[in-house]
C-alpha cells in the first residue's frame, strides 16, 4: 500500500513532511468532497482537478477499466470532449491497467513507449508522464490516472507518485460508488418505462401516450424558467423535482391496469357481444311474427273453412310482410343508436317508445324486444361509456394513486403520487376523482392536464374518435381554459413556447 | 474545516508530525474502505472500529441524523445491540447534532451535562468523553461520533477533536452513501412488488401467487446449503444470485399483463357470452320447430281439406312435442359438456354428429345449430381452454421474457431474464415455450418450477379447478419428477426441508 509505505519511510526533512501533511488533508478534503458527488459528469472533473493540483501537474486524464470489453474509457481526458476507448495493454495507460504498476516517464519523446499521435493531432507537446492505477478496495485495478507536463519543467517524483495513487485510491471508491448509482437508477427508470409500455399494450390506441405526456410535460416545466412575467415568474423545478414530475407522467395512467380491457377499448355502446344477442332476439322475433302468422292462418281455416284459404293466405303474407318491415326498420335504427356519437345528440326519445314493443319467446312467454339495459346504453349521448363504464374508467386515477403509494419513494419522489392523484381535476372543481378546487392542485398536474389532453387529442385514432390535428387541438384546450377548467397561463406557455413541437418526436401539425 | 485548520498549525516537533502524518495516512485508507461498503449493517462497525482505534479510546458510538423526526438515532452503540433515539439537543450527543460543535469532557462525573443512567444501567463507567459532529460536503450536520474512555486514563486531546472530525467527514461520506443506495433498492424493490401485485389483481384467483413462489424459491434455494450429498453439493448462491432468483421469481407471470382477461379467468369451455348466443339459437331452432309444424298445418288443410283439421292437429302436435323434446335434450348435453374437465374424458364424440343438425334461421336460410368452433370449444378433452387459448396463455412466458429482456439490468441481476424464460421448460423436453432439453434449464429455474407448481395447485380455488390439500400436491409433483418433468433432487429437497412450511406463513397442511 503505497500511503501506508509513506508513513514507513525514513523521517524527511521536516519542511517537506509538513508539505505532505498539507497534501494528505487536501486529498482527505477531496475525498469527502468526492463521496458526496454521484454525478459521474460531476465527479470526474472533480477528480482531475485535484489530481492536477496535487501533483502540479500541467493537466490529468482519467480512464475507467471496463472488465467485460477489456477496454479502458474515458469521458474526460481535459482538453478532450468524447468518449475514448483504448484495449487494454496498448499505450502507456492501457499498459499500467495491464501491470498494476505505476509509469513515470521524465522524458516522453526520449521514451519508445510514448506514442506522439496525440501530440501531432492536438498541438500538446507532452514533455513528462506520470500513470498510476486506481484501485478499488480489494485492491484490483478499477482505472487509471495520467499526468502530464510536471509544472516547473520538472520530471514528477516519488512523492507526486505516492499522492497521485492515494487520490487515485479515494477516486476509485468514488467512481464506483457514482457508476453503481448510475446502474441502479437506469434499472429503476427501466423498470418503470418497460412496465408502462406493457400496461399500454392492453390498449393498442394508447400505445406511447404515458412518454409522450412526460415529454409534453417535462417540457412545459423547464420552459416556466424563462417566464419573466405571470404568476409563474417564480416557480422553478429542480433536476430532481423534475424527475419527480417525469415520473408522475409517466406513471400517470398506471392504473389502467385495474380496468378491463372491453371497457377501455369499447368502440361502440353495445359490446359486440350484446349486439349479436340483441341480433338473435330480433331473429327469434321474426320467427315469432312467422308463427304468429301461421297460427292465425290455421285459426282462420278452422272458423273459415278450407274456402278462404287463398283469401286468409293474402291477407296474412301481407300483414306478416308490413309486420316484419317494421321489425327490420327497428333494428336498422338500433344499429345506427349504436354508433359512438362525438358530440351530444338527441333522437334517443324514440328509444323508450321502442321499450314497449313485445314478442313471444320460443315457451310462449311475452318478452320486451329492447331491454331497459339495452335502451340505457344505446341512449347515451355522448362517446361509447356508460355511466357505469365511465366510472371504471375514471377509477384509473384511484388506483393509480393506490399503486403510487405502495411504493417507498426516496424523500426526492415523494411527491410523485399526489402529482398523479390530480391529473384529471379541473381548476372549477368539477374534475374527478375527487372534484378538488382549484388552490389544492399542484401545478405540476395542472401541466400534466394540458399535456394529457393535448396528447389524447392529437394522438392515433382511438375506438370512439379520430385523431384531432395540431391546431384543432389547441383549440379545444383553449376552450377548456375559457370555460375555466385548465390554467389559462400554463396553457399560454405550451402554445408560445411551442411545447409539443419541442417535446414529441412526431409532432402534429 | 478542521482539517485544513492541521495544516496551518505552527510548525510542531517532529515526531508528533510523524505520528499525525501516520493517523491521517491511515484515515485515508479507512475512507477508502468505507467508500465501498454499502451496506450500512457492516459499515458502522467499520467505522466505529476504526474511530475507536484512531482516538485511542476504548469504545465509540456513532448517531445518525433524521431530519425529519429531528431525533439521532443508532443502530450500534457499541456494547448494544438494538436501535437508539433521541432527540436532538438532548444529552451529550442530541447537544452536539444541535450546536454542531464539539464536546469534551475529561472527567464525565464532573460534568453536570454527563447523564449516569446508561452506566447505571449498563455497568460501564464513563470517565472521559469526546462527541464530535459529522458533517457532509455542504457542511450540515449528518450525525454525531461519540467517543469514550480514552486509553492509558488521559482526557482526549486536541489532536484527537481533529482527527475524529476528519474521520466523520469521510464517515458521514460513506454513510450518505449506504443510506441513499438502501432507499433506492428499496424504491426499486417497492416498485417491482407493486406492479405485480397490481397485475395478479387482473385475475383474483392468483392474488399473491408471484410472492409466494419467490418465497418458496429462495427458501429452496438456501436450502441447498445444507447438502452434503447429491448433485447439488457444490450448488451455493451468493446474496446477490438470491435476489437474482428473487426478482426471477417475483417476475416470472408478469407477462400476464399481455393476456385478456378473458382468457385468464375462463371459467367454463364456452364464455358466458358464447354461450348466450348459443342459447338464443336454440331458441331460434324451436321457434322454427313451431314455426314448421304450422306451416305444415297450414299445407295438410290445403291438401287433405278442414275435415282432417282434428286429425292433423293431433298429428302435428305430438310431433312437435318429439321434436321439442329432443331439441331440449341436446341443450341439456351441451351445458353438460360446456363444464370443465379436470381429468381428461371422451364422450364428446356425440358432439360431431350432432354438428350435422340444422334449423331454419328467421330468413329461412338453413344454418347448422351447433357451429365448429362451438363444437371444437365443447369437445375441449380438459380444463376449459381451446388450443388457442391454451397458446395465448402460454404466451405470458415469452411476454415475460421481451418484457425483462428491456430491463437493463445490473451485472449482478443480469440473468433474471433468463432464470424466469425457462419456468416452464421440462427436464425431459416437453416444456414450453422452448422445449428445450435438460441440460440447458437453469437450476434457478428449475427450482421455480417446483414451488410454481406447488403454488398453483394448493393455493386458493382457481376458476377450472378447486384447491389441493399439500399432501395431494406432493404426490402430483412426485408424479412429474417420475415422468422426467421436474428435477427429483429438487424435489427430494424441497420435501424433506420442509420448504412450504418454512416459506409461507399459511402453508397448506
Amino acid at each position: 500500500m503505497p500511503s501506508s509505505a509513506l508513513a514507513q519511510q525514513p523521517t524527511p526533512p521536516q519542511p517537506d513532511l509538513t508539505r505532505r501533511l498539507a497534501k494528505l488533508t487536501s486529498i482527505l478534503d477531496v475525498a469527502k468532497a468526492m463521496s458526496a458527488e454521484r454525478d459521474l459528469d460531476l465527479l470526474l472533473p472533480l477528480i482531475l482537478y485535484e489530481a492536477t493540483k496535487v501533483v502540479e501537474a500541467d493537466r490529468c486524464s482519467l480512464f475507467i477499466l471496463d472488465r467485460e470489453r477489456n477496454e479502458l474509457w474515458s469521458k474526460v481526458a481535459q482538453g478532450s470532449k468524447n468518449e475514448i476507448r483504448l484495449p487494454v495493454g496498448s499505450g502507456i495507460a492501457g499498459q499500467v491497467a495491464h501491470t498494476g504498476t505505476i509509469i513515470n516517464i521524465p522524458d516522453a519523446y526520449a521514451d519508445t513507449r510514448f506514442n506522439r499521435s496525440f501530440d501531432v493531432s492536438s498541438g500538446y507537446q507532452t514533455k513528462t508522464i506520470l500513470c498510476v492505477p486506481m484501485r478499488d478496495a480489494n485492491g484490483d485495478v478499477t482505472g487509471v490516472i495520467q499526468a502530464l507536463n510536471k509544472l516547473g519543467d520538472l520530471a514528477f517524483n516519488a512523492e507526486d507518485e505516492e499522492l497521485l495513487l492515494a487520490l487515485g485510491a479515494q477516486a476509485a471508491g468514488a467512481i464506483e460508488n457514482a457508476l453503481l448509482h448510475e446502474e441502479i437508477n437506469r434499472l429503476f427508470e427501466g423498470f418503470v418505462s418497460a412496465s408502462v409500455v406493457a400496461i399500454e399494450q392492453r390498449d393498442p390506441t394508447t400505445a406511447g401516450h404515458s412518454g409522450r405526456v412526460a415529454d409534453l410535460t417535462v417540457s412545459l416545466a423547464q420552459a416556466l424558467e424563462h417566464q419573466s412575467t405571470g404568476p409563474y415568474t417564480q416557480v422553478r423545478f429542480s433536476a430532481t423535482e423534475i424527475q419527480e414530475l417525469r415520473y408522475a407522467s409517466l406513471l400517470h395512467d398506471f392504473g389502467k391496469v385495474g380496468v378491463r380491457e372491453n371497457v377501455l377499448v369499447k368502440a361502440e355502446k353495445l359490446y359486440p357481444h350484446e349486439l349479436e344477442v340483441l341480433r338473435a332476439r330480433f331473429q327469434l322475433a321474426r320467427k315469432d311474427l312467422q308463427l304468429q302468422s301461421y297460427r292465425r292462418r290455421f285459426e282462420a281455416v278452422k272458423k273459415r273453412g278450407d274456402s278462404a284459404l287463398a283469401e286468409i293466405e293474402a291477407e296474412e303474407t301481407e300483414r306478416l310482410d308490413t309486420e316484419l318491415k317494421h321489425l327490420h326498420e327497428v333494428f336498422e335504427f338500433v344499429l345506427t343508436c349504436n354508433r359512438p356519437t362525438v358530440l351530444a345528440q338527441g333522437g334517443f326519445e324514440r328509444l323508450t317508445e321502442l321499450g314497449h314493443l313485445n314478442f313471444q319467446d320460443d315457451a310462449g312467454q311475452t318478452q320486451p324486444l329492447l331491454l331497459p339495459r339495452e335502451i340505457q346504453s344505446l341512449s347515451i349521448p355522448r362517446g361509447t361509456l356508460s355511466a357505469d363504464e365511465r366510472r371504471e374508467i375514471e377509477s384509473h386515477v384511484e388506483h393509480t394513486y393506490r399503486f403510487l403509494t405502495q411504493i417507498p419513494w426516496t424523500r426526492a419522489l415523494r411527491r410523485v403520487p399526489e402529482i398523479a392523484y390530480a391529473h384529471h381535476e379541473k381548476l372549477d372543481g368539477t374534475g374527478y376523482p375527487r372534484a378538488i378546487p382549484e388552490r389544492t392542485i399542484p401545478v405540476q398536474s395542472r401541466m400534466m392536464s394540458i399535456s394529457d389532453i393535448y396528447d389524447a387529442l392529437t394522438a392515433s385514432d382511438r375506438p370512439y374518435k379520430k385523431a384531432v390535428p395540431h391546431t384543432l387541438a389547441l383549440d379545444i384546450l383553449k376552450k377548456e381554459t375559457q370555460n375555466g377548467q385548465l390554467d389559462p397561463e400554463l396553457f399560454k406557455i405550451f402554445v408560445e413556447a411551442e411545447i409539443p413541437r419541442r417535446a414529441l418526436k412526431h409532432a402534429p401539425k
